[in-house]
């Protein structure tokens, strides 16, 4: 039968990212494409403790339906930890959700009629832009640098759009840049948005995986006028399959997201909230997030080594401080679409980057992810990626 | 600060029923209002060993993102459950989502554009109602007899108002009158469908929980043409709080449930989904359904004793044939609100029946549930409902 959909439907096609998981799930494909953490870092036998104890104390309460907003103990054990980036709050102002993903599409629910703006970084997460496409806002990009995005630009974009809805940022190891915002960026962030009276959204997954240097506080601990929505996720701190992330907004916006929460899934995964939340009773997260940053700096160590020994010379790439992400861009001339098929005739696969650019184009960049492959396999592959790379150079030379 | 919301958060609000849950979980109220599970039914010891040997044989990967779709193992075994309700499926017509209310959201974001148009019954599921209403449809409720939905009334709406968008009905035990379609009333919503070419949605949480009759084939079961979406769940067979659900639909257009899974929330948490895989594996979820259908069954029973015995003469209350609802009606002078009132201060509770009808109307009609309180709290809780009622009644004749 033919149907009529919805006019959202025209513009919403499968996240290129998700596509190519399937596709590199082949054991022996040296895939930089997801933002997967390592499983063998997962703290199983801890899970195995947790899962008995809980269903155990209260195994009625954590198989039944429970609130929408989540399990008191653990939003208030969430508010504590938001205190390490100077935010203060308590738990009525964290609402628990399906991954940070889901307070993407809450965001973009709340937020988006046709035709509103969202500002975002260019580039920006693509996980986020496909969110927000469903409610088929206009995108206005603003140039980043090393220190976040173009303030001047920004203000431009401000002081002469109308319906900017809200302002979209992930200032800590930006995906896919892996970029990190300055102090002052910041500031100047809260201060154009206050000028222009514009909600911030920050989105940060991967601030807790800082390997040097010290953490800025949140874009959030700058907000004194509660227009700034904090999304975070316990997906690269623990483990992503409990599906736990929260948006923190002040109460009255909150609100807002419980409401859509309710109509959306009703509520979160109950045992899941519970494991987590007994697991921070229990056990030391951030002892367990330094275990999670030893390996990453080191796998991040030898993929900078390695693009520095093994990539054509002259080729920009970030240096991330953190996270899970470093970016790479080509000669103008160049399409990483094309390259991604030469490296998966090799079995290397990463995310080719015009994707994260809502408006299309800059298909010369794409993005490199070292938390999911052996320190063996991102030196391998890296030569390898190195080796499409400086063909396809002397190709354009000759 | 003053924001800027989209033209949908205008009308919602939060749910009635949530609202009202909250303000029972005062241990002494007896509370015919939520749709819970008996939760002393959850297969506690089970679940422990489960997830014990989930995280056992596969840790890793159940703590690991992982496809959009779903846990292909249990994608299969849900495709092999639906052959009871005569449904041909595999897994690949399966999306896993976060409990059936995640589909009823996805169904409002793939079909409904502003002022297209939900043809429901009348009364018909709130939770859905405030799903679809995100999405800015118009209803038009179609009035039920105790046979399903009225044919003639239905084809005369679709042979008369555009934009139909789809069908939505619950046609095993509805939420919240209780009752079933015949047969007939299903075939021939099917060929009404056909006639009109309008999608229909099948909500199905209930139909398992028959405690006499034969279950009837599912609306799904008649569908020649790939327009019947089935939604089903987990939640009222094995336990809610895991939040797993599924959506049935030919594979072109499950394809588009699939998409807007990937923006809402990557994918349903991994473990939940392995764990019940590991459960349908290792244990027998129909001899675990018959279980909770002999307590269901004497709890349904004591509530239409007491209902005979202590509401007064003359008021209309369906015969539930399964499920975990009655719905009973009050003469149309009286105001259920006003009832329960009262009957909060005998710490009774239950849900008017007002906002289960999208446009409003029928104050005077109200929802019980018998699934989650004990055979002697129904008892108990019933009688004083009667006295409530046979109070509110004299002082009218009076």
């Amino acid at each position: 039968m033919t149907m009529k959909f919805a006019e959202r439907m025209e513009s919403l096609k499968a996240s290129e990212i998700r596509e190519l998981l399937k596709l590199t799930e082949r054991p022996e494909v040296i895939s930089f494409a997801g933002g997967l953490p390592a499983p063998e870092l997962f703290p199983v036998e801890e899970m195995k403790k947790i899962t008995g104890l809980v269903l155990e104390e209260s195994g009625m309460q954590v198989l039944q339906y429970s609130t929408t907003e989540g399990f008191a103990p653990l939003r208030e054990k969430i508010a504590q930890r938001m205190e390490a980036v100077g935010v203060q709050a308590t738990g009525e102002d964290i609402l628990i959700t399906s991954g940070s993903q889901q307070g993407l599409d809450f965001t973009g629910k709340i937020f988006l009629d046709k035709g509103d703006i969202v500002v975002c970084e260019s580039p920006s997460y693509l996980g986020a832009i496909n969110a927000f496409k469903a409610y088929l806002p206009e995108f206005v990009e603003v140039s980043t640098d090393d220190y976040g995005m173009d303030m001047e630009e920004l203000e431009k974009v401000l002081s002469t759009r109308k319906n900017v809805k809200f302002i979209y940022v992930i200032p800590d190891f930006q995906n896919p840049t892996g970029k990190t915002w300055s102090i002052e960026r910041r500031q100047k962030l809260i201060e154009l948005a206050n000028k222009y009276n514009i909600p911030v959204v920050e989105d940060n997954p991967y601030g807790e995986l800082r390997f040097e240097g010290e953490r800025p506080p949140a874009v959030k601990s700058f907000d004194t006028e509660g227009r700034v929505v904090f999304l975070g996720t316990f997906s690269k701190t623990f483990c992503p399959g409990l599906r736990i992330g929260w948006t923190l907004a002040d109460k009255e916006l909150l609100q807002k997201y419980i409401f859509v929460k309710q109509g959306s899934d009703l509520q979160t995964n109950t045992m899941a909230q519970r494991e987590i939340d007994k697991f921070l009773e229990l056990y030391d997260l951030d002892a367990h997030v330094e275990k999670i940053k030893a390996v990453y700096k080191r796998r991040r160590d030898i993929m900078l080594e390695g693009i520095k020994q093994y990539f054509p010379q002259g080729l920009k790439y970030t240096y991330p401080e953190g996270g899970l992400f470093t970016w790479v861009e080509l000669p103008e001339y160049m399409d990483a679409r094309e390259v991604l098929q030469k490296a998966l005739e090799l079995n290397v696969a990463f995310v080719p980057g015009g994707s994260f650019f809502p408006n299309g184009g800059k298909e010369n960049t794409f993005r490199l992810n070292y938390s999911n492959m052996s320190e063996e396999k991102i030196q391998i592959g890296i030569e390898r990626l190195g080796k499409v790379l400086r063909e396809m150079l002397t190709e354009k030379t000759v």
